[in-house]
């Protein structure tokens, strides 16, 4: 059984040491959220695999970091300082405020996030609707600007911006990277950090945070020169049926790639690939869909825009946890603008400005997801979570603290754990110890017994089936290492 | 030969793409610097050690992430507020702004770092120093709060502040990893990401940013019990001589962990341990210092305090990049009293409020350290870094791109990525590619050439001494492996 509410998941993770809301001893603060102990360790596995994954799709594509702080001229350049705003709605009576679309959603049912201030103005006025909270009459729309501004240098000599997404970060550094990689095209340039919006009434959880980790890919190219690389790179894909919700579609179906041929390979490859860590990296199958934006739903400068959207009980349905938008040279012509720097470079026998293919994932969802996907409560409270993923992939425990078996199991931990994130338990009866590794998601528990002191074996039980089998020590690890590489089953051991 | 200029080391840094001033195609922005390509791999690779090394040292040092934007009443708690703040001296006449510390310093050449707002403004009236840049006459001294202040939530209704360290994090998840760890002490919550300070005008490049990376572990423990449990810990101290500089001393000296016996267990080990982690990891040998701060120079609730200084040429000799601080149990106090959430824990049959070690590293500037140590020119440029640090660990060379050898270096290098951070370079002479990875620090290089066609071998060259060994294709991975590892040297497989 899957849990059903956020509120039952986030007290798990809270309990747990996963996730929970920051400054807690103060009270918390809407829209921050701090990774404990087993948080910070999925955290990390899943950046290390979205790294791995990504950045050898091609050796030109590379890690970049930048800071959080820009200077004012990037954001005016990029046009966040004119537009990235949300409508703001105060109630005239309690005084909180609201994000218009977010009043309109909750009375229609329908999306209202491309409704300008006008139209969500008029719509509450249509509707009707009062104050959510004290049923108050609801002041006037206006538009606010969703960065948090800072000054820079003593007395606010100069100002500048959080960063609201990561991706100005990587456009600035196309000319020096383009020279530094010896005029490779294309190249891709990544980052993973934070970024921030100060969103007006943050609501569900982890899944609108004023402050969340994003994880990029920035591919710079010339369509006219390089679809043909990637259109035979589309041999590399390993998965030809992906499921996919075109525009106008009222459901996903599992499609081959042959079908989306009227959108250019360039999409097509990075669009299936991001199926592929999905499906292989993080193990999600059925709950996962790609779904087109309309030319409405989607930012004027994202010619093509598929959303990753994940079925999450949690949140209440399909949850958007990433995105592929190709952008055009739109980034790249606004900094060559703003900036008086030339973003041109040799191509067709004159100069054009790169294109931007981007792939663009929210951390925090992602984990979100898999924890939402994973935990299973009933007979035993399970998580169910990738071997890779996992906060710890072994557990090891000694039977008895007594007869030798507290030290032997030791010896077992120190040598599984220069191999595997593992974690050794002596203390509670073994029924608890797996109970334990159950609720945070350890895949196998290997059990130092009285057996083991006399033939030199230990027990391994999966959390899937609670099946055990028995191994010798000398097999242990090469056992471990092919059950989470998944070259082996827990079946294939099985006597 | 190394380098013996900032400028020198920095244009190198520039070119070769691992770090510069950020937003440079705006012309920059003091204080923020970006990491390039390899930069980012070389940052990367540091992190994972770092993490690596230090949550090895006990399984109850953890790893945690917390935001970068804390609640105004964490910092007012903290004392950050309060006294947070350099002493700022504008220019009457052109109006920049400049730390007093430093125009004292740069007049007496001693550290006035300690000195308050009164003192400096005595001592500039006396020494009659005017302004660096105009020559004017300097105005009023000033406290100015050095951090970045932000508006949470819309029309800034609560007030709050981009971290000024990222131990405030760990701090107040006290009590809630606590329980989580059930009740287990000592623990450590550790964690990495960027700290800001809003200098008054950053000067010596990396070395002083508004925004830099920390890697802390703050250790919470009760001395009258742990201590002893620390005392056992010595024994696991790689290194009994360290290179140390006490109060009064005026210059290093190798002593034995036993002349410092004045210093608690719990000081001395993780001294050791973090000597340990210069020398073996980083391999740092003579250029480093552990030096104890005197009560002028630490902060009151530092009881007690060292820095790991390093000797960079590029910065005019020994600068701090990392510190060791014994905090008592003055940072949960602080959170007790402010938050009035208890902090305290069972102990010797009352409730006391654990203390606090703290290690603290400067991400960036531990960077910059290898640079500047590893930086050399003259016959060639190259860069010695330890290889398990290296941006690419091995690169691989076709000798030409013909009659095979291209496709043969091909499977090479995807066979060897697995397991190495790999390059692979098909272009220009053997010479020239050999010098490109000279300059970028690759230990390794492998040239498949037209003997590998016949007798299935290759050659490693080693940066370090230019010189080759020609290894079976079967044993190359395994070769690699022990270099890497440092379980072999080169010299051992030549001939």
């Amino acid at each position: 059984m899957v849990m059903t509410t956020r509120e039952e998941l986030e007290s798990v993770c809270k309990r747990r040491g996963f996730i929970w809301q920051s400054s807690e001893i103060y009270g918390g603060e809407a829209g921050f959220y701090d990774y404990g102990h087993l948080g910070a360790r999925l955290k990390d596995s899943w950046e290390e695999q979205w790294k791995d994954f990504f950045l050898s799709l091609d050796q030109n594509y590379h890690l970049v970091y930048t800071p959080n702080i820009l200077p004012y001229r990037v954001l005016e350049s990029s046009g966040h300082v004119e537009h990235f705003s949300d409508v703001l709605i105060k109630c005239n009576r309690c005084g909180n405020s609201f994000r218009g679309d977010h009043l309109v959603e909750d009375v229609t049912g329908e999306s209202a996030e491309w409704m300008g201030k006008d139209e969500i103005k008029n719509k509450v006025e249509e509707l009707n609707i009062s104050c959510p909270d004290c049923k108050g009459d609801l002041g006037d729309a206006e538009d606010f600007n969703m960065m948090f501004e800072v000054d820079i240098g003593p007395k606010g000599e100069r100002k500048g911006f959080l960063r609201p997404e990561t991706a100005q970060g990587t456009y600035m550094n196309f000319p020096r990277e383009y020279r530094a990689l010896r005029r490779n095209m294309p190249f891709g340039l990544a980052t993973v950090g934070p970024a921030f919006r100060n969103e007006i009434s943050p609501r569900q959880g982890v899944y609108r945070m004023r402050e969340f980790q994003q994880a990029e890919l920035q591919i710079f190219f010339i369509p006219s020169i390089h679809d043909a690389l990637f259109e035979e790179r589309l041999e590399e894909v390993a998965y030809t049926e992906i499921p996919v919700m075109r525009t106008g579609d009222d459901m996903k179906k599992m499609i081959s790639v042959d079908e989306i041929k009227d959108l250019p390979a360039y999409y097509i490859y990075h669009l299936s690939k991001i199926y592929e860590f999905y499906k292989d990296i993080m193990e999600i199958e059925g709950d996962i869909r790609l779904r087109e934006l309309s030319s409405e739903e989607r930012a004027f400068y994202n010619k093509i825009h598929f959303d990753v959207e994940i079925n999450m009980k949690s949140l209440g349905g399909w949850k958007e946890v990433a995105g592929l938008h190709y952008r055009s040279d739109h980034d790249l012509s606004q900094h060559q603008e703003g900036s008086n720097k030339k973003m041109s470079v040799p191509a067709d026998g004159e100069r054009k400005v790169p294109h931007v293919i981007e792939l663009s994932f929210g951390v925090d969802r992602n984990i979100w997801a898999l924890l939402d996907l994973g935990y299973r409560t009933g007979d035993r409270d399970w998580l169910t979570i990738p071997d890779k993923l996992a906060p710890y992939q072994v557990a090891v425990f000694p039977l008895v603290r007594k007869d030798g078996l507290l030290e032997k199991s030791e010896e077992v931990f120190n040598k599984l754990n220069t191999k595997f994130r593992t974690f050794w338990d002596v203390s509670g009866s073994i029924g608890k110890r797996y109970a334990r590794q159950d609720e945070i998601g350890t895949p196998y528990c290997v059990t130092v017994d009285y057996d083991t002191m006399e033939e030199d074996s230990v027990t391994i039980r999966e959390i899937k089936t609670t099946e055990q089998i028995r191994v010798s020590i000398t097999q242990l690890e090469e056992i471990l290492q092919k059950l989470t590489e998944k070259e082996k089953l827990f079946d294939d051991y099985m006597g």
